[in-house]
């Protein structure tokens, strides 16, 4: 029997990380995990008990719109109202599994086989795998410090000269495994370049609400164009990865194909989730996950003071997300490259990080990223045996 | 700005009718729905209580991974006892993002595109157009009362020698919207012919559990050969569409592909609605999933019973599911096609039924699809609207 060829997709290296990391904690080893994406605080009070009215008010729970709950819909209206000042209308939005969801219906919606999508190297790896798997050709833009590991107008420019046209662009600020941000000035050159050579703008949005005080000011794409597509999730901000619940602004050329696409590929988003997101949207909801950021931000600012300690190169300007993204530093005469460097750290410390060669194949073996959406007690305590580990 | 060939996917007339419903019952009028595909009942008590459990334990609902929760998928292989005496491994299984999802990774991990993937005609919509959308070929296979609206050998080598080769066939047994069944003897030779041929069986088995006294044995792929694929979910027969969840038996050889590309495309099913199924496994939870199929073989009944009142033509054997598919009968007298005689019943007798276009865009004019999985209550009150308003 036959594979597809599309298919052949790879694996990520963090799930052998976290693969190791369960067998370790299976063992009673005293693991500290900086590895996933996901922030360990989970979803908001209010969330949790909202799900379980939902249960004991014993609502039928079937398929809900293709599009999502009306209410959920309403409460996204007057986020970004809040957020950003926009005034949208809950037809903007649909509901998605996942940001992951919303990808695939963009990715399908808009491009056919062949279509080229450019996207920042270091990034996110299911964008370039997702594209792969719908027959679309990831365009990697080389993006370093100089631009904030960013794309920009001329790298996009090189890019179509060198080898055509393109289709799509993806933006995600701020950025996984970065953490970086694009400055409202160049996002705004983008979108402009991208009307002007008819290619689609699509602004992965999750780690919205979750930046720092050197940061450049946070802008959705609709405050540019809302002929960009914006994809979104609970799983950052609201801490529930778990939920697979996610939104897009969908532009109106796109709308009809991404509801049919949905009913088909998708039917809805799951119905518990929606109901319980609701209560995400209440003042103490909000107070409690910016206090989960102002947690983010104490973390991140003890390992940047630590750094000096701990050997690692420069890292990239981590103005949002929870991640620091940095090269192996000193520790490079030691280890052969960050595979190596990442699992002799969880052997021995039992702390794990990710190695870079998810986000950057070519580039990725000199760098790690350290997720710092964790305690203080454990961020602090994982600092300390990195320190004593690099030092040896 | 463009939007794809590919996505240019039929959305469903069922969407309509349901629009129309919520219209309808805003308004207060006593709308009885047997229309979408999802069960009135909803999720075992057992399932509901798990759910709320969940959320009060405190766990930490992060990304599971990919595969699933090893305890869900504990109870899925001694479910597979259970129900067929086969003994499987967790291994076997991967939970996903509803049937839906299942489909999609199997699609994209089975097929390139051009492959041609055969179905019977009537089917379910979205078999065709996921595979449309992720740039398949889906070959109708004609589908008619003389072999129970399902799959023939005869007529996959008719197929063939018209048309060439097939990657790729859909059994669906119990199936929607006819409800019928295949015939042991009728799959075994299907699924030798598959083995034969080098074309990739996939079995829907969503309906599994909800058989009549009529039906022949259920039987899964996985009883013939271990290199098909089965799709399955909790959507059905343990009431849970709106969970979003379902899983999939793995032949060896697609392993890999499969979960690299759900690593990407979606992650991991939702994490609370892992949980809160494996109380699905309960005896208790099987006896109110059993007591519900018990009531649907009471309205199956009443509605048959009442056939030669309601005038409607001869309908197709409805084993198993929860659907009759049946012609106009003499209404095709008083109506152009079903969707304006649904759409008169509904707006005259608040009953909600669907029109066959979105299962057989050529014959489905002709036909209707009834749901019989609400109360008995429900059910014999729209017999009686339906009688009343089909004399006239």
């Amino acid at each position: 029997m036959k594979i597809s060829r599309r298919g052949q997709v790879p694996s990520f290296k963090v799930m052998d990380i976290m693969s190791r990391v369960a067998e370790l904690r299976a063992e009673q080893r005293p693991v500290i995990s900086l590895s996933a994406g996901e922030p360990a605080a989970g979803a908001p009070a209010d969330v949790r008990q909202a799900a379980i009215d939902v249960q004991t008010s014993g609502v039928h729970l079937g398929y809900t719109a293709i599009a999502g709950r009306a209410e959920l819909r309403t409460e996204l209206v007057e986020h970004y109202r809040r957020w950003y000042g926009l005034e949208l209308s809950i037809d903007d939005f649909v509901l998605t599994t996942g940001a992951s969801g919303a990808f695939l219906l963009t990715f399908l919606a808009a491009f056919d086989p062949g279509d080229r999508v450019a996207l920042a190297c270091p990034g996110y790896p299911a964008y370039r795998n997702i594209l792969q798997s719908v027959d679309c050709v990831p365009v990697d833009l080389p993006a370093g410090a100089e631009s904030r590991f960013q794309p920009t107008v001329a790298g996009l420019e090189a890019e179509v000269a060198a080898h055509g046209e393109l289709q799509g662009l993806i933006i995600a600020s701020p950025a996984n495994p970065t953490g970086t941000m694009i400055t409202p000035d160049e996002f705004s050159k983008i979108s402009q370049w991208c009307r002007k050579n008819d290619v689609l703008l699509i602004s992965d949005e999750i780690y919205h609400g979750i930046t720092y005080p050197t940061a450049p000011k946070t802008m959705s794409a609709w405050e540019l164009d809302r002929n960009h597509v914006v994809i979104s999730s609970f799983s950052k901000f609201w801490g529930m990865p778990g939920s697979r619940l996610g939104w897009m602004l969908v532009p109106e050329f796109l709308r009809n194909s991404v509801s049919s696409l949905a009913g088909n590929v998708a039917l809805c988003a799951p119905h518990t989730a929606q109901l319980a997101a609701v209560a995400g949207f209440t003042e103490s909801s909000y107070a409690e996950a910016e206090s989960h950021v102002a947690t983010y931000a104490a973390n991140r600012q003890r390992f940047l003071d630590a750094l000096p300690e701990l050997g690692f190169g420069e890292p990239a300007p981590a103005d949002g997300a929870f991640y620091v993204y940095l090269p192996l530093g000193r520790m490079a005469e030691r280890y052969e490259n960050s595979i190596q460097y990442c699992s002799a750290l969880l052997e021995e410390k039992y702390v794990a990080i990710v190695p870079g060669l998810d986000f950057d194949p070519v580039e990725g073996g000199d760098y790690v990223r350290v997720n710092f959406a964790v305690s203080e007690e454990d961020m602090t305590e994982a600092i300390e045996r990195m320190i004593a580990f690099n030092k040896i």
